[in-house]
């Protein structure tokens, strides 16, 4: 199965990051890919490579990070770490990747 | 698409008509139609036309409330803004709207 | 239908398990079975009968204590009151819940 993620709180990054693991630790092989989008307040855990780290070193998980939100907080999008994908908005990914089949899930 | 947006938190409301903006902005002809349910502390934001204003101006936005909450906070329906419906429970709504087919998306 | 209930903030529980019964009143017979999952800062909430009873003495509501975040509070199992299930992970069941079909709500 196929998960996206959204996280929006900058103070629940780092629970979200060690919920993301679990997930994919209590999956195992029942999961193909997650996405984990970062939008609002947390689209600064994204600049952070030690925030994501453990994110962008799995495989099938990908970082994404809202434009919107990026602009909002004047972070340039060359300040994020390899490996980081960006979208127009953080809403529309998450709406999007559903449409397609994703199962959703708010941390 | 429809989607069916929950707001929960009285404190994000600002944020989340900003989120909602986005969505309808990025999706564009995509979206069919988003129902915006305010329920928990979140529904002192559905007796503000202010508050709301950004999403009742805009086609293919609907802005629902939770009649539970209302009660909880002695909310008069009648002081709502025109435009706004009640719904029996904000949550009843947001899992009945999914049963529909709606995507769902907490702010 | 089957709702799957997410429940992760200490100081959201009062509410969230208030929202839970307004659901299971106002779907009625809608409503096969309600699976309220507590995990990360929510779980305490599971060790203490005052907080689930409300939910425990419900039919077709289930309580689940993820067990990640039962071991990262140093929270026994035996513990929990009579009645509330012990999952892997708190966010892999709300995932294979959806997959089965079930709906997904965040309190």
């Amino acid at each position: 199965m196929k998960v996206v993620v959204q996280v929006s709180d900058s103070d629940k990054v780092a629970q979200a990051v060690k919920s993301v693991v679990n997930l994919v630790n209590d999956l195992g092989e029942e999961l193909e890919e997650v996405e984990v989008v970062f939008h609002q307040s947390a689209i600064v855990a994204t600049t952070s490579a030690e925030s994501v780290r453990p994110l962008l070193d799995r495989e099938r998980v990908k970082v994404v990070a809202c434009r919107n939100s990026l602009k909002a907080q004047g972070i340039s999008e060359d300040s994020l770490p390899r490996g980081v994908k960006v979208v127009t908005s953080g809403v529309g990914e998450i709406v999007r990747r559903q449409k397609e089949g994703w199962i959703y899930l708010k941390l």
